[in-house]
């Protein structure tokens, strides 16, 4: 193994790729994480209220999350 | 966070982006929606009798869905 | 909609794009399929004794499936 | 069927093309598994203490894995 990240406070659920930049996390702790390949932590992303199912970076950019809170939330990265 | 779209009325299982578009959705509701990466609807997708499970854009253009109906539904936006 | 397939006997899990071909999916029936994108089946995939969960088209060729019966099967579309 | 291989102790969860290689699969067993298409296995990745939901294989060349026990494991081969 490379590298062990304590990434969430609960089940991890899905993750994606973000080009250039590492990969983004989606947990039932309702959060969304941005994180480097060496496993820095570069953003946490609140405002899911509720288990968040699926993350995945468009081509276009940006980093969409769906939950079972019935929203589908659009992040950028600034 | 960029934006955040009141998509579906039950839980969101999956999402795909479609190229030059923006995404779409499925649900626990039995549709599938397309949106615009702005949070514009730009179409309700109805026909599936149980929840969608899946959806994908293909490279030859269409989306397509599966449900624990039993069917598989091939979809293209006009 | 452009067009419907009753795919399978029970809820479909996942599917991915073939290309060239269609696509393929598979389900708690056990089976595997292909199909074209107009919904012809062209072939049906069995060995599984399990819920298939996933299908995944490599671009090595290959399609492989996982199932719950603890296996993996490489599926060449001779 | 080209080939059939008894991959994991436990149920399938993921499994993701490694290009060049194979593919990595992940399991409830708590093990990620590397693997030729014919199906040789050429390492068992140990670590996670939990079900492994899912595997990827980023364009970086890392293999990532998530889990229920809440952390995200990055593999290289070497």
């Amino acid at each position: 193994m490379e590298r062990e990240i304590d990434a969430h406070e609960d089940i991890i659920r899905d993750f994606s790729e973000v080009p250039g930049i590492g990969f983004v996390s989606c947990s039932n702790d309702e959060t969304v994480k941005l994180w480097t390949i060496d496993g820095s932590n570069l953003a946490e992303l609140r405002g899911h209220q509720g288990f968040v199912f699926s993350v995945k970076t468009l081509d276009s950019g940006e980093i969409v999350s769906t939950s079972d809170d019935k929203t589908v939330k659009v992040w950028r990265d600034n």
